[in-house]
């Protein structure tokens, strides 16, 4: 029998993925599951989007072209103008995925050996698209206790090496929730000029800000045009995660002559997807109005009640659906799947990602978890009330262990 | 500025979308393009596929099991297995398209460095998949003498070194429209066993067989089990290339676990062309029936009338909806441009793909280009007509030039 790739062996399974036996084999004995565990909205799709689809007309399902239709790109650059972000049709190139463009970018910017600094916690797929283009990560540590803010500038000056190609952020964070300030962009664009690096910005949940703050992109800060890759999805936007369209946005020519290279290779981004996207771009601003209103409510009732439970450390993130809690436990991971397998509060329990997946570096986020706020929030607060019991009748099981 | 990737300046750009600008420049003129440059059918997707999709009443886009759908998984392995290709669900991963299933089987076998031979000519986007994985293509030449059969063993085993890792074929073959007999894949098996290599079988043409032949699958060959990574797509079976779905079969778990954790990072296949996928299935035999007697009624006329063309030269193929001829020119590259560019029969002209992109053998092709008998008879007759009088004109150009 022939041998895998290294690559294949080394590729990362999917730390959240890797619980879900557990949690089939609690709803298989009749127990009901909180899904705190991944970012799938709870929140209707656009009507205008699902729509378009049921309005389909064609008789073929056709390929478009590689760099998604043109009317989209033409409604998507209109899109991102009113944002401030000055992009044309031409530096818009729809993906499959938020996953894809970034997985463009890198392959388009990055060789084997290239070093890619992202500040961690980190969303654990860019571990997988790294090692797909045969990049490097090095990691900087944000910390829990100034709510995962950016690292001071040295922390990165020390990690630059000759390797070093690009620095990644996503803004805000998946999994920590954090809104970078327009300083902290800044200052990272100071050290991109300066070393003359990529800028990779993930800004897929631009539209999820809270207390009445306001997203600033990359591209509204001066100085970065030639450096910047932005990776844009509208899988939580729209909550339409299952029509797989991203963006991948630079004014970088050469890159993206390279990702279009890459995109022409696979063909098209999927149709339906792509109408489903472009409709939706007509979807009315109260929509997200309430959308934003309805998160904030979930964020608030969640890192609440977690900051209630004794031990539980939870920051008050300022963006996305997510926030990384510290727990009084030592292995978060353990207590995950001790959740799943061996708790039940009221015939329910919780799912939650452990943290150590969202680092680079080992050891790290061993006590902590992501919880997405994806649920109303009266599941939020069950789940909550869930955790706190969990959370004790786990520490009477390790003292009665030892 | 940053500088790209070597990788993003090595991806060799699609050498049939090169010529688009030309078309698109001969339309604008008010001309009509014969399209034989792309293998996007004119034929109607299923009924029951569109259907399937118009009627979808979810309130969210959700995502899928990164696998793609159980409900889909199911129902396609006994489609297989109808066709003696004996695979379980838990041997088949939806993907996104055809594409992205050799992409995860490269990744998954092979390595940096590491050698793939594939007989040329060769679908040109292996190319990029190739490089994407940092694979060497290794290209064993086939003729259009004998209607580019398999080339002899000896041929392959001249080429097999330390670094061989795997195989690759397209059956029925997209340039060519050969269809490989039982015997020759029984001759791969042989080299694949002995050397303990990966066979990588695209068998995304499988319906498209005539002259009542019948598609032998690699599955079906005795021995192969372990060796056997097999593409499949949705995109040309029912006319629905914009799906973007396609499939990955093997029954070598530890590609199989692989190739899942690529499927994990990129999170799931598209839902909509999911939906239309698994309703496919549904579709009546007669569909097929009728698309088949079509093709072979249009191969028919095609590969008839370019035959009678002075200096024309064009295998009859037994499958897929391509066939390579040679043309009576030294450069078929600038032929096709000059067709899109200079020439004009009736207020119209021909696209075709040029051969030289579907070999890696510098130099080999020169003289061919691949035509995708994809338009109704009538069109394709007179595209004929229209190709007969520009290699008339051509060579009265050529011949005044000297």
């Amino acid at each position: 029998m022939p041998s895998i790739s290294n690559k294949g062996r080394q590729m990362p399974a999917s730390p959240i993925r890797r619980l879900v036996p557990y949690a089939e084999e609690a709803k298989r004995k009749g127990r009901i599951v909180y899904h705190l565990n991944i970012g799938q909205p709870d929140i209707y799709t656009p009507q205008v989007a699902l729509d378009a689809v049921k309005n389909f007309t064609g008789n073929i399902i056709e390929y478009s072209h590689s760099a998604g239709n043109e009317s989209y790109r033409k409604k998507l650059a209109a899109y991102y103008q009113k944002l401030n972000i000055p992009v044309t049709s031409d530096e818009v190139m729809i993906t499959t995925g938020g996953s894809e463009a970034l997985l463009f970018g890198l392959m388009s910017c990055l060789d084997a050996g290239d070093e890619i600094i992202i500040p961690e916690p980190f969303y654990a797929n860019y571990l997988s698209f790294a090692l797909t283009a045969g990049a490097r990560i090095i990691p900087i540590t944000a910390h829990i206790e100034d709510g995962f803010a950016l690292p001071a500038i040295d922390e990165f000056e020390k990690k630059i090496t000759s390797r070093t190609k690009a620095i990644l952020i996503c803004n805000p964070s998946n999994p920590t929730g954090y809104l970078y300030t327009r300083e902290e962009l800044e200052t990272l664009r100071d050290i991109v000029v300066k070393h003359n690096l990529f800028l990779f910005a993930d800004e897929v949940y631009r539209e999820f800000v809270y207390d009445g703050k306001k997203h600033t992109s990359t591209f509204e800060i001066d100085g970065l045009e030639q450096h910047l890759v932005v990776v844009d999805s509208i899988s939580k936007r729209y909550s339409m995660c299952g029509a797989r369209i991203g963006a991948l946005l630079t004014k970088n020519k050469e890159v993206y002559a390279s990702a279009l290279k890459f995109a022409q290779a696979r063909l098209s981004p999927p149709t339906f997807g792509q109408i489903a996207g472009e409709a939706a771009l007509d979807t009315p601003p109260s929509y997200f109005d309430e959308v934003v209103t309805e998160y904030q409510h979930r964020r608030d009732v969640m890192v609440g009640l977690l900051n209630q439970i004794p031990g539980v450390k939870c920051p008050n993130p300022g963006g996305a659906f997510y926030t990384v809690a510290q727990l009084p436990v030592e292995d978060a991971e353990d207590f995950c799947i001790w959740m799943l397998s061996e708790f039940v509060y009221q015939n329910q329990t919780v799912m939650m990602a452990p943290g150590s997946g969202f680092y680079a570096t080992p050891g790290l986020g061993k006590n902590e978890v992501r919880l997405a706020y994806v649920l109303n929030k009266e599941s939020i607060s069950k789940a909550m009330e869930c955790l706190a019991h969990g959370l004790k009748a786990y520490h009477q099981v390790k003292e009665l262990a030892m």
